[in-house]
């Protein structure tokens, strides 16, 4: 169990056995129990504020972009009209942010189920909440399973931020859960959700992966280093009802004036496409049908 | 400082202020003072045998293999004969594994300065010193500047396997080293170093890279993943006396049938190319010169 002692915030989690990951503690600015979860917010020695959900590390200041920019440039910059999208997840406001980048969307919808989370955001994160009030923006405060059940073919891009796949944030991992978003979207929509990553949760990574190809023409996994999270970096798998696109190969390539623009630190075209190419074990893992039943752990 | 505590390892360092890792601790199976360094192995509970020098993680027995694979294939694919190799550090022999893996090399030679490094790896890292008795391979004990400075135009590919620059260590990051470097290589060969990381150590990263494109006509910076190095990744700078080599496109481009016969378990060609391709924020640092003055914690 996570923990703070001697000024250091130590993150432990059954999900990943024998792995932590600790950052420098400066001062605890709050800890409340949530009607789903329990919220700690602190100021960090050296990665700015950090947000912790159930002991589990959400983001920090310092290195949010990494995941904010990947989650949502991949799949916007694989669409050629991205109008309306939703955010599954995400209260922290940090992928809403990067979203309203992309001049075309009219509208973002939010879809989170704990209000606390997005209070304690616009209070302690305010560089990735500050989007939230912008008028393309609305909240839904509610079950994003339920939400994309009962909204069908409304949205070009759905992107899920959703927490590791442990207690009720599970079923946010199943196969029900990703034909509703099949079922969501419009022609030629684009789902990306947050995928774990290629070590300690390669099991997960490849079983989304293989679940997203039996559902849809087209799926990918592409991956990024991020410092605050357990083995320091993390995934995301990408599918589409559009069997023309190619997730590695954008169809939008951005010039280093819209990199300035956009006012991107961590993603551009070339960081896009190298994302894609996955080490050779991760390769041969995903290519193995039925890897979602193996145990991987102690065992790449 | 680094610890053991309620079964974990804890890795925390000056060097990365506010950070840390951990690791789950079944057994302490050595702790000796050498003649260099605090010299501790323990058997963790997730990622096998685990090799600390100072209170630094040096290797597990679970994610070596991308370090070291990286380390050596990247030069070794860009050079089109290489038969001399010289690898300073790296008394664990997991570096000397990869280079014999190549046919044409005919000589390697292990410059370690701690005799015990090499003692206790063959004990408790058989996997990775496994070839250190290879009849290819010469054992050097000593001190790897002096060995640079005493041998001229000798090597077609030398590999620095240092630790952190901090202490004796840090003579290997100077201008002076990295002159002997260039001395020691045969016309047309390549260097490859540890460069640290491009968060934690962007300045250390930015200042190797610059070093190397003032010394040389060509020099690059790639990066891996690698879990239980601190933030989760671990860069290589790479330089050349041959004008033409582009390191991002190698020369030895290897078959499926290659890289199951190399037993190759992160690296294939893809991955080459791909580890090239550094995030914005790291892109913009490499290219601003002066950078290695400019202190970046919590500043990426």
């Amino acid at each position: 169990m996570s923990f703070i002692r001697d000024g250091w915030f130590w993150e432990t989690n059954e999900q990943w056995p024998g792995f932590g990951v600790g950052l420098g503690v400066e001062k605890v600015l709050y800890q409340e129990k949530s009607k789903y979860q329990d919220i700690l917010v602190f100021k960090s020695t050296t990665f700015g504020n950090v947000l912790v959900l159930d002991g589990c590390i959400q983001c920090s200041d310092r290195d949010e972009f990494c995941y904010q920019e990947m989650i949502v440039h991949l799949p916007l910059c694989c669409h050629s009209d991205p109008r309306q999208v939703l955010v599954v997840g995400g209260g922290d406001g940090g992928v809403v942010r990067e979203i309203l980048k992309h001049p075309s969307v009219e509208r973002v919808v939010l879809c989170e189920i704990d209000e606390m989370v997005v209070e304690v955001s616009k209070k302690f994160l305010p560089n990735m909440a500050k989007c939230l009030s912008d008028p393309r923006v609305q909240i839904h405060i509610g079950d994003g399973i339920k939400f994309t059940e009962e909204h069908k073919a409304e949205f070009d891009i759905i992107i899920t931020d959703a927490p590791d796949p442990i207690g009720a944030a599970i079923d946010l991992y199943k196969e029900g859960y990703y034909k509703s978003l099949r079922a969501a979207l419009k022609p030629n929509g684009i789902i990306c959700s947050q995928a774990e990553n290629l070590w300690i949760d390669l099991h997960v990574a490849t079983a989304l992966f293989q679940q997203c190809q039996r559902l849809f023409p087209r799926a990918g996994y592409a991956f990024a280093g991020m410092p605050t999270y357990a083995s320091g970096q993390i995934g995301f798998v990408l599918a589409t009802t559009n069997p023309d696109i190619d997730f590695a190969d954008p169809c939008k390539k951005l010039t280093e004036e819209q990199i300035k623009a956009m006012d991107l630190r961590f993603y551009n075209t070339d960081v896009h496409k190298a994302a894609f190419v996955l080490p050779q074990y991760a390769k041969e893992a995903m290519m193995k049908q039925g890897a979602e039943s193996s145990a991987v752990n102690g065992n790449t």
